[in-house]
């Protein structure tokens, strides 16, 4: 057998245990009784432990060298590429460090889960003064092997091939224009008579309503389901998705779209190579592109006025409301796309969220450069938001720099994926329509052309290309905000 | 480290994997959609390699014969006693006959799932003759181990310490008084006016009234779940019991006595030692024991007066039936006792069920053995249902002998648990009634004086004991078959 081939098997042994882990994270956060949770953590880390292992076996080291001289034809020279990527990750860290890092960031969100109530920064900062230093020395490491800034190395894990220099210049021109059309659409807004729901909406009802949606996105039943957990996501295996969301009886706005959300993530999920299955390179592309299939979905597809159409008509027939008000097209095109200076990001709409998504880009960057210290994070913040949505958050730490997961168990680099996928979402869109009639399609009831576009330049494309790649092919071009910006203004200013 | 410590951290570090496995394996009956099982078989094969590695370490080898000679108290002496059994088990077979029995097994029983209903048995037969062949060859292999008869040697799997000489006895003394008990108690029936549900009974309606029956079963919904399957099982960990049980929208007795009798495995399982967690020692003690506890919760408990008033009640407060003759508690009570001599075992009543035990046992016991070809078994089986139920089976092999999946896979041995529960049952509730008002606490709804019984005599002694021991321990004596003729005598000829 061939280095290469040898590679490949392995990768879909391993890739057979991180089913195992999917399907079992899933099992923890939708249905697991509380109970069951110490002996399912014990089984978790065991498995963990062994993935490691196998990702970091000696004999691995000469399989590469082995087969970088083999003959390979694109796809393989792809995969072989992603296989690396992934072995030097898990080989660049010493296991004390990862370990360390792993222990000290379980403590300190575990408490944060009560300090964030509390707005206790001084009890939080104690724990997270640890975080932050191992997470630097991660940095530092992964920065020696890569030979880029320590926070490009971080920024690498979650968006390979993206640096903070390519990221400053594209944030630097968002903050000169963001400001003030966040104005504008404010006040363009003002006045607006907008009602809220104000039923009873069973959940029963609400997921009926959203398996429907779920439908007409071409969600395939077959490879996957809907179910409910405390914080939705998207997990489980290509050929089996799993999605969640919450239900609020007294509203089914946000469930709604937050299914809609979730399942522009479950499709790509859906789409990839399927031939490629458990090899890097038939996986996700990165942070930033799965974020672009789920926004495409929530903010491309699911906020255009053609859209909204099926969401009134579908809502309103769900909960037997034809006559309120609120379900109304021109109403709920109004309450999902509201504009609102606020602290919290996973509330934030469309146009503020960018603002939310820089500050923290900023603040984590020069943390991990070392140009500032963690006990500088809430003056920055009480600046940052003072400046760009107008808002103090002086001594208000848990609506500050306290309300996100992220970095209390050191996820260093994963904000600026959401405004990346933001932009590529808007981008694909715009490159879309040349040949697609959207509009069309979605009054129609009938999104395949729409589809089959992401299917054919994303979805199946799995990682065989780096993102530039993808996103040349896909669009004619690399990253380019001026999509993002032309997209927003057309919906908050046209 | 002592080896005993050693060989108890190896036992964790297995039994983590067996939760993962155990947690899947209830996903892909429960939840899975049908397009996942590919992926997730192979991911599961991929474990089963895993823990069957862990289980044939070398090292183990020298563990045990050093432990062999350390000072160990009892309990630790019966847990490394069952970490050498299940060693033994896993180590006792060449891997080449494992994976032939498992492929010929799977593609026998992915046949027969079609053959059964066309009554194929020329086609059936081709693919079990190399089950049998390979499962004679197991247990050849197995005896040689064991020093028994090749039978015995596969008995042993599910119930260790039972001998089909044991067994012989016991069946034999079966066989002469239980046709007659049979014979009269439908006589005793004759002319019994027993009215059927006839209403519509929503799966909803079904589940709630499922649930509630739980609780009075004091079901520990901190650690487990109900959930729905084609095929009604007990699975999960000690603290995440996994039950499931299917709803048929006609009718409500099935599911709702299914429930109970899973609930019955579910509180064995969750009523295991805490502190043995994770070694074999703190493991279910049997098949039969296991059988045991479900069917005194469906046979012992659910079907006194007592038991079959609260499910009347129940049952009609659900289906808001109050004035609905079918749920008058005489009229449940029939439904549950109603005695019939028919084909199929499983859905044979307590009184007929063991005709079809016993005849299956003497099957298999003289095919693995060798003293019959798998072609006799046809006519071995008409002639053994005439004798015992008044039955032909002639040319009827789908009612016949190809009704089970037991045998598709050669799980040969299993058979008798089912018997062997419904008589632990009995004894277990004899003994229980010299110091509980069992009648007293059903009634009062507190049932908690029967589980605290079955807790210290049973569930707490997880595999500490062997089964003689636990079962003499409990009541007093070994097994003794003469309980179940006097519970079968007082509840059908009473």
């Amino acid at each position: 057998m061939s280095a290469f081939n040898k590679l490949v098997k392995h990768s879909q042994k391993v890739s057979h245990f991180n089913h195992l882990s999917a399907i079992c994270g899933w099992d923890q956060a939708a249905v697991m009784p509380v109970g069951g949770a110490k002996a399912r953590s014990e089984a978790m880390a065991e498995l963990s432990v062994h993935i490691h292992g196998l990702m970091t076996q000696p004999q691995l080291e000469d399989w590469f060298a082995e087969a970088e001289t083999e003959s390979l034809n694109q796809e393989q020279h792809a995969t072989l590429r992603e296989m690396k990527r992934q072995w030097q990750q898990a080989n660049v860290l010493p296991e004390a460090l990862v370990e360390a890092k792993s222990l000290a960031g379980s403590k300190c969100e575990h408490a944060w889960r009560t300090q964030r109530k509390e707005n206790d920064w001084q009890g939080f900062e104690k724990n997270w003064a640890e975080v932050v230093r191992l997470s630097q020395e991660e940095a530092q490491i992964r920065a020696e092997s890569t030979g880029t800034t320590p926070y490009d190395a971080m920024l690498d894990i979650y968006e390979p091939g993206t640096t903070s220099e390519a990221l400053d210049r594209v944030f630097a021109d968002v903050k000169t224009w963001l400001p003030g059309m966040i104005d504008d659409a404010i006040e363009k807004q003002r006045g607006d008579l907008v009602l809220e729901p104000n039923g009873f909406y069973p959940t029963e009802r609400q997921k009926a309503l959203g398996l429907d949606v779920m439908k007409l996105l071409q969600f395939d039943f077959n490879h996957g389901r809907l179910d409910e957990s405390v914080h939705p996501f998207c997990g489980g295996v290509p050929s089996d998705v799993r999605i969640t969301t919450r239900y609020n009886q007294d509203e089914f706005i946000q469930s709604l779209m937050g299914i809609v959300h979730e399942t522009g993530h479950a499709r790509y999920e859906q789409g990839l190579p399927r031939h490629l299955a458990g090899t890097p390179a038939g996986e996700a592309r990165s942070m930033g592109i799965h974020e672009s299939q789920s926004l495409f979905f929530e903010m491309q597809l699911g906020r255009t006025p053609a859209f909204i159409d099926h969401l009134a008509h579908l809502s309103a027939e769900h909960f037997a409301a034809h006559n309120d008000r609120v379900f109304q097209v021109a109403n709920i095109q109004k309450l999902y796309t509201r504009v609102k200076k606020d602290f919290i990001r996973v509330d934030a709409d469309e146009l503020t969220y960018p603002a939310h998504v820089i500050l923290r880009y900023e603040i984590e960057r020069d943390l991990m450069n070392g140009n500032i210290k963690h006990t500088d994070v809430p003056e920055l913040w009480d600046e940052k938001m003072r400046a760009s949505l107008g808002l103090s958050t002086k001594g208000n730490y848990k609506n500050g720099c306290m309300q996100d997961i992220h970095w209390t168990d050191g996820a260093f680099g994963y904000f600026p994926s959401y405004t990346l996928g933001a932009m590529y979402a808007a981008q694909f869109m715009a490159a879309m329509k040349q040949t697609v009639d959207v509009d069309a399609a979605i009054r129609s009831g009938d999104l395949t052309p729409v589809f089959t576009w992401l299917s054919d330049n994303i979805w199946s494309k799995g990682s065989t290309l780096t993102t530039d790649e993808l996103v040349k092919q896909a669009t004619g071009e690399t990253l380019n905000a001026k999509h993002f910006r032309t997209h927003l203004t057309q919906r908050y200013l046209g």
